[in-house]
């Protein structure tokens, strides 16, 4: 089997190009061939199992991505899709921007046949309860077809890529009852439930206390909702743990009992690393692509890398489609349905 | 200056009508007047300053509760709001069911002329950022002068009820810039920036990372995300906070510093003791309702009918009117719109 190659946009990370370069350095000696996109006097020297394509121009920050995409055909996010949609690499991985990741995907990669919009899916460190998450912001509004898709997109990505056997699936509502949540989440349960049993085991409508509780494998909503779901769950642990430790040291007892608490705590911290999810995943694009989270070390943009080439490896693309075409969910006729709009979470 | 009476239903709490009777006597023993409405023989010996109205048919547990409301003139939570409505009582408070005071308070005591949809707010108990929410759940989808309106009717609360002097106002959504958002989140964003000054200071945008970091002290959202955010914001706390016991207890070492944790933690949570804000707040009525949690004790329901006639002393509805009016708020002439569909939260 020829090894598996992976495009990668060495611009947006925090800590800049040569640590997305480090990061492809230890994805390439496990084995992954990768085509790093970035301006090549940064990178610096090429590790060994990388291709340096020198590609100065970030549009990384810019304030309208899919305007930035149109016109910088140069830059770095467009000159490594581009490597995708040329079948030069198998899948894309992007150092930070997901706006532009988002609009130089559906602009160059594009759907694939069959599918009204992708989405970004983003799994969630949950201790016990891993959950994947989408749409976590590539659409700010949906209808009830695209909801269904994103069902059938998330489970055949937890089962290819996150080893799920049987993926069940939910949709986000405001109450378990299949008429509870906006008309568009009730014509989704609808069609959901009459779909169920195939590649989809659809468990029903799961509430904001449910989502950390195990019910679901993979969690769907629109990508408004989904973008406040996972920075409230950031935000909410966050603050939580900042407050335990301001009571924490208001005591000497307090002090001591934090103290005591450091190890395994740090230990927890480890397991819920963001990092080790490689990211969040552009599904329902030709090809799968990652968009790592910019404030990412090495060891995220490998583990992107490592992602993207098993979810080519597993055909997590394939999957997708041919569930979606056994349930009769896919896109009827090629439309003339203009791309999504598309906002960075 | 005559005593305030509440008009309280009794049915709906899981401690059963006798416990809310024993929160309406610690409320009276504060100067309160409480009409309780409610099944006699479970209510018991009639505490001082309250008076009982035997209603002894529940609907709290009824599946459609607008229907409930329609179908059965005699229920306790008809009664409650009736008494409200012809001036009997000044305001209501709710032992329990969301959705069947808020069906019940739109079709009884009925919008405030002006008004388009009631709201629900919470005053969530985030410690030293303590935010108000609205609407957590009355009304699934809203139009942008919706939004508008609950900021309105969100810092007239604020300011007169829960004692911030000039309330921060801000609009939930996936980005901070004007235009992230749903179509209705950014049409909201661009009215609320142009009548911002007067009994407004409206803020912008908050993300979800934000809401619990004390940038607002009112965070306007539609009720389907406003559930959820409520929802999520309680399961992530839950699920946190267990996490980290089940991680303390592995090692000697942990249970130590957990059991010296315990006394703090214990304070901490008292201080997030949801029973201590009364409850969610029916907003835009011609009176104030409160909808007390089911599982509260005593003390939540004293509290919920301590801040109802709060509410009324400080003419919560009055000022509201007043600075929508100002704005310009107020929906222009009588109009033939149904009311708005209710579902609990």
């Amino acid at each position: 089997m020829p090894p598996i190659t992976v495009a990668v946009d060495a611009n947006g990370a925090d800590l800049g190009p040569a640590e997305v370069a480090a990061g492809a350095a230890l994805a390439a000696q496990r084995g992954v061939r990768v085509l790093l996109h970035g301006p090549a006097h940064e990178i610096g020297p090429v590790p060994a199992g990388v291709e340096v394509v020198d590609a100065p121009l970030s549009i990384a920050k810019a304030p309208d991505p899919a305007l930035a995409v149109r016109s910088s055909p140069e830059a770095s996010i467009v000159l490594a899709t581009k490597a995708v949609a040329e079948g030069r690499a198998d899948a894309l991985v992007s150092g930070g921007s997901t706006g532009a990741a988002l609009a130089a995907g559906l602009f160059t990669i594009k759907r694939a046949r069959g599918i009204h919009r992708p989405a970004l899916a983003l799994p969630m460190p949950v201790p016990g309860a891993p959950v994947l998450l989408l749409d976590v912001g590539a659409n700010v509004e949906v209808r009830p077809e695209h909801l269904v898709q994103f069902a059938f997109m998330g489970a055949a990505f937890a089962q290819a890529v996150l080893g799920v056997a049987a993926p069940r699936v939910a949709l986000l509502s405001n109450g378990e009852e299949p008429g509870r949540g906006t008309p568009d989440v009730v014509a989704a349960h609808a069609r959901l439930a009459q779909v169920s049993g195939g590649a989809l085991e659809f468990v029903g409508n799961v509430e904001g206390t449910q989502v950390t509780e195990g019910v679901a494998d993979v969690v769907v909503m629109d990508g408004f909702t989904g973008n406040v779901t996972l920075k409230l769950m950031e935000g909410v642990s966050s603050k939580l743990m900042r407050t335990i430790r301001d009571v924490a040291v208001q005591s000497p007892r307090g002090r001591l009992g934090g103290l005591l608490l450091r190890r395994p705590l740090r230990a927890l911290r480890a397991d819920l690393d963001p990092e080790l999810t490689g990211g969040a995943y552009m599904l329902g694009l030709r090809r799968v692509g990652v968009v790592a989270h910019g404030r990412f070390t090495r060891t995220g943009f490998a583990r992107a890398i490592d992602v993207a080439a098993r979810a080519v490896r597993e055909d997590v693309v394939g999957r997708t489609l041919a569930a979606l075409d056994a349930a009769g969910a896919l896109r009827p006729a090629p439309s003339s349905e203009t791309p999504a709009s598309v906002q960075a979470p």
